[in-house]
Parts: structure tokens; C-alpha cells; sequence
């Protein structure tokens, strides 16, 4: 099952995906839910795939403005540095990382699929990072990773915009040029795990422009989904909506000579069989 | 004003804090507002302000479970190395930073004014870090610094707990070691800029056991509120109810030799004269 959220004639819903259409959950009191995070917070998604199993169509996919999966997550975590050849491309010598590195992000630095994601005034280096990203269904605390797959309620794509000047503006953390407003993507959609028939060997390629500048799978993953659910849960309680964004494979635009950073006209893809394709246009932002 | 947030009888809600007790805003129609988030956003500070002059008293503060002062804010951001002599003691010989470091915390990794503050069995170096926190009134993106303090609605105090080891997992980001549940304590309550008399010489010392170990002024800042509150929009859309911790001066228990780290059974407390004294005790987490 694929869960849309969106925004249709100024209405915000959402619903599930059947071939070109969306069947509007969001409208039907019998879901007893008005958004995917209440879905998820009430235990409720088995439910909604009842209601939605041969159900028809109440719109179309290309009317809809594509809102992210979980507008405001309870926790927004992205991993840094987590594909094993990419630790290489830092040529710093070191050896692969004990523990991943993360960062949270806030909603509002990210927009829908098929919105143009933004190129602020104050940078001209903004690049792209192709994700998966975990939504979780189950919350916990010290989530062994034997049965940690069983919180995954679902996936998506992340492209996770990066302003490369500014995350080096202070001596620690990249706080800065992670959260600017709409630079980056989430979307275009939430997947349950049947869909990709489970988490292995994912295959995730970013287009620019129709190039191909990020080809990997999660096999050259440092630190895979059962590791990351154990050890963020060591510290925090995950909660029904977390979204944690797992790292992104060698190749962004910084790691070019000279960089190839996006400009306004260019068209970002990122692509997972059986979760689908993440589209963004980029456009300099209006001030 | 003093705006507190509290639990009573199983109920939650805010007021007026007048006296030893309280004004009970939230239980009352004509506030129109569930929440000091809702007074922010409804742009509603200065009706509360006039429900409240000359009220009686509700309940007893004594009574109370006191909660974070905006118990989910959208944003919640802390400042790193933010005092001149705090650069210091890191011993680096690094210049003065050009810009400040921050990251988000979550609200999950705080606790209220008189709740237990809580030590991992993961980690033994729990410690505490004093500091002022402006919660946003009015929203904006490249707020000037020049009008920057009139969209401050007021002030707290944050015991910004951080476990030391867990700081330094990975190369990049404080995230983990700054995020332990209930690590840390926000509060008692938010209290409107005329309490202090303004922004200017605000002086904070901490506590421990009744130890002073942190004692200096917001003259010593490198990045005062009205930089922070510029710089921080340029990238982000502030909104009503964010928050943003200011930043520790020298004396944290990571400094002394040997450190002087938390344990079960101490008392935290952090004051600054108009604003209030924040306290907490130290347990070991149940698991």
C-alpha cells in the first residue's frame, strides 16, 4: 500500500494510491483518522488496508499537490555518512566511523514531491543527497535489533538538500546548512514493506537532469535499519511517525572537481524500485 | 507575567502565576487558548495579559506538576560555545568562533521545573550546562537585528543536561549525547521581558547542591539574542512557540579535573533574578 498525502481544491487529506487515482481514506469516518500520523499513532494501518483493498478511485494523481508523508513527524533524524565507499570520499584518512553521525532537521526544510526545492540567496552550493527514509509505525526504547524491522511502519525518499557553505559554519554540527526552508524533499509517497519485498538490497539511483550521479543499494550500508532503530532508541523514544532518513551513497555534487552544484532549471530524481521516484524542479527563492 | 504549564489532578493546563499560586487561564472560555503554544499563535499575550491583572488564585503552585513551559514546541534549538571565556576553556587556541554552533534537541530529552533529571545506565558522565531561553512570540524569516528582541514573547531557564561521552560517537553533530530522555529540564515557566526589566545584564548562576559552579552575565555573550534570532531566521522560518536555548557559561562539571559529574541524590538549580530558579534533582533511569 502506497499513502499519499496531499492537498486537493485547498483541502488537505490523504488516501491510498490505486494505479493514476488516490481513494480518499482522509474523507471516510469509518478510517477514524484525518491524517497518516493518526493512522499511525492508533495502530490503525492494518484497517486502512482493508478499506482500500479493491477500492476505486476518488481523484487523480496528477491533480493533487503531493504534501510530505508525515507534514510535522514527532522527530525528523537524518543519518550523515553511512555508505561505505562514501567514507572514502572524505580522503581524510580515517577509518570507517564507530558510531553514525546525525542531525535533525525540521519540517518546514523540506517541500512535496514535484515542488521546486529552493536555492536561498545567501549560497550558491546546493546539492542533493538521495535517501530512504524510515517511517516508524511502532515507538520503543531500546529496540533490540532482532525485531527492529517490525517498527518500520513504512518508506519513503528523501532528497536531503544541503547548503554545503554553511554546515561548516561552526566547529561542530551541521545544523545550519541542513535547515534551510524548502532546500530540501520528501515524498513522493509512504510505502508499506510488502511493496519492496522487504529491506534488502534496495537499489537507489539520483538523476540530474536525467544523469546519473548516485547508484547504490543498501548492501555498502555502514550502519543498516536494524542497527540505526537499536541505537537511536538507546538514547530516545521513537515514536509512531519518527522519520529517521538513512544516509546517502557517494557521488553528490560537492564530491565533483569542480563541485556540480544544482542551479535554478535543473530537475532532481531520486529512485527506488517499489517505493518509486522523488521529482523536484529547483528555483532560486523569491525574497 | 509568569506563564506556567502544569498538571493537576490529571488535567493539564496553563495560568497566571499570581503569588504562591495560580490564575487558571486554560480553563477559562474567554482566554480562547488551550496552551501558552496557543496564546503565541493566536497573537493573544496581552488579552491573557488583562484576564490576569488582579486575579486570585486558582490553585497552589505548591500543588502542581510543573511541565515544559511549551510542552511541544515546533522548533527547539540550542546554542553551542556562546560566552567568551566558555571558548576558553577548550583550550584549542582557536580564535573566537565566526559564527555560533547549534542543534535541535527533542522535547522528550527534558523534564519539568521539580522533576528528577535522569542518568543512563549507558552513560556515567551526565552533566549540566545553565542557560537563558527566548521562546518566540512572533514568527518571521531575516528578522534585522534592529527590531529582532520585539519578537521575543518571553524567557525560561534550561538545565541543558548532556551526556559527554555520547557527544563526541560521532565526528560531526552532539546530537546523540544531547538527546538522552529526560536529560535535561526546561523551566519553571515563561516570563514576559518586563519581569527582568529587558534583555540587557541578565546574570545566571548554577547550583550544584548549593555549590555555585556557573556564574556570569549576558555581557560576557558572543552572539547576543538579537544576532541569534538574525542569524537563526536566515535560514529558518521562526515561528510562535520556538524556542532557543542561549548557550552555557564556563563551569560545567566536564571542566574541572577531575570532572565533576552528576550523580543520583544531587540538586540542580539555575537562577537569573526576574526570571526564576530552575530546580531538579538527579536519579539513576529505571530500565
Amino acid at each position: 500500500m502506497k499513502l499519499v498525502t496531499y492537498e486537493l481544491e485547498g483541502k488537505q487529506s490523504f488516501g491510498a494510491v490505486v494505479g493514476n487515482g488516490i481513494f480518499d481514506v482522509g474523507a471516510r469516518n469509518e478510517a477514524g483518522c484525518g491524517s497518516v500520523l493518526e493512522v499511525l499513532q492508533t495502530g490503525s494501518l492494518s484497517k486502512v488496508e482493508k478499506m482500500t483493498s479493491g477500492a476505486g478511485s476518488d481523484a487523480d494523481l496528477a491533480d493533487i499537490k503531493y504534501l510530505l508523508p508525515i507534514p510535522r513527524p514527532p522527530k525528523l533524524l537524518c543519518i550523515g555518512v553511512n555508505y561505505a565507499n562514501r567514507n572514502e570520499e572524505y580522503r581524510d584518512g580515517s577509518d570507517l566511523p564507530r558510531f553514525p553521525s546525525m542531525f535533525f532537521r525540521t519540517p518546514g526544510s523540506f517541500v512535496g514531491h514535484g515542488e521546486d526545492i529552493v536555492r536561498p540567496p545567501e549560497s550558491g552550493q546546493l546539492d542533493y543527497e538521495g535517501e530512504i527514509v524510515l517511517i516508524i509505525g511502532k515507538g520503543g526504547r531500546r529496540i533490540p535489533r532482532e525485531n527492529a524491522l517490525d517498527h518500520i511502519a513504512g518508506m519513503t525518499l528523501m532528497n536531503e538538500g544541503t547548503l554545503r557553505d554553511w554546515i561548516r559554519h561552526a566547529k561542530f554540527n551541521v545544523t545550519q546548512g541542513k535547515n534551510f526552508e524548502k532546500s530540501g524533499a520528501i515524498g513522493p509517497w509512504m510505502v508499506t514493506p510488502d511493496e519492496t519485498g522487504g529491506f534488502d538490497g534496495l537499489h537507489l539511483t539520483t538523476r540530474v537532469n536525467g544523469e546519473v550521479r548516485q547508484d547504490d543499494t543498501t548492501d555498502s550500508i555502514i550502519f543498516d535499519f536494524p542497527y540505526l532503530i537499536n541505537y537511536i532508541s538507546t538514547f530516545a523514544e521513537l515514536e509512531p511517525g519518527d522519520v529517521i532518513s538513512t544516509g546517502t551513497p557517494t557521488g553528490a555534487g560537492a564530491r565533483f572537481d569542480p563541485p556540480k552544484w544544482l542551479v535554478p532549471g535543473d530537475t532532481v530524481e531520486i529512485e527506488v524500485p517499489g517505493i518509486g521516484v522523488l521529482s523536484n524542479g529547483v528555483a532560486d527563492e523569491k525574497v
